[in-house]
């Protein structure tokens, strides 16, 4: 399934990534890192639960340890990260994994009953959001790498 | 403060440690890790809030990557876990780094006006939560080796 060589990425759900990005480098004694926003819907083809979406995010990662720590501010809804920042405010919204056959996977866990929240492309790659909350206790990512 | 090479440990509060460990060997392809119970409150000295608390948690650890997953179910209250529990579900709760000199941190947090959530000892070492949620987004742990 998802490995266990392969957390990549922490990621936290925030209101201003602005002030959160300052606050985040000043504690790690780290450069503030550029905010990126995600590309729009005709480039990135995202979809959330089932359907097409214009929400984007904007982005910003710091290399903590042998992870990436990810800020994501919403930016329009709906998206996973506009529907955990509406319900539950700002915290801690998923653990990512470098996969190969994602579709594999998210196959195998439908069978579990846990369905696709979100999924999306960007350069280089595709990522899939699986609802994972009420089987393993958070929203899991899954990153592959793509042509 | 928590410096960039340390982060150590990314955590998920559950009501059901048995059934989520149970669900995430599955999914990460890896054996199911024992259960471990927190020490009695003389050996721990925990102290959450302020106060003494009598709280303890069930843990359980994978190794996924460069870091450790956690699971925690907590037992009794108050604590940090149970109270992100009771308001906010089961989720990712915190992320933990190793670090020297928790004391001089927690006073530098302090000036900020983040205070401390929750500490208390375990053998070989003492943690930290830092009340960090309004500051950085999400509980900072900070875990010292002592002895």
């Amino acid at each position: 399934m998802f490995g266990t060589d392969a957390v990549v990425q922490a990621a936290i759900v925030v209101r201003d990534i602005e002030a959160k990005k300052k606050a985040w480098a000043e504690a790690l004694g780290a450069p503030v890192p550029e905010t990126v926003l995600t590309g729009p819907a005709e480039e990135t083809n995202v979809r959330f639960e089932g359907g097409e979406t214009e929400a984007r995010a904007k982005l910003a990662f710091f290399r903590v340890g042998g992870i990436s720590l990810e800020l994501i501010e919403p930016v329009g809804r709906p998206s996973t990260w506009g529907k955990f920042l509406d319900e539950r405010g700002e915290g801690l919204h998923h653990i990512a994994f470098n996969v190969k056959g994602t579709d594999a996977i998210a196959a195998a866990m439908a069978e579990k009953g846990v369905p696709v929240q979100q999924a999306g492309e960007y350069k280089g790659g595709r990522y899939t959001y699986l609802d994972t909350t009420e089987l393993l206790g958070c929203i899991v990512e899954l990153l592959e790498k793509t042509g």
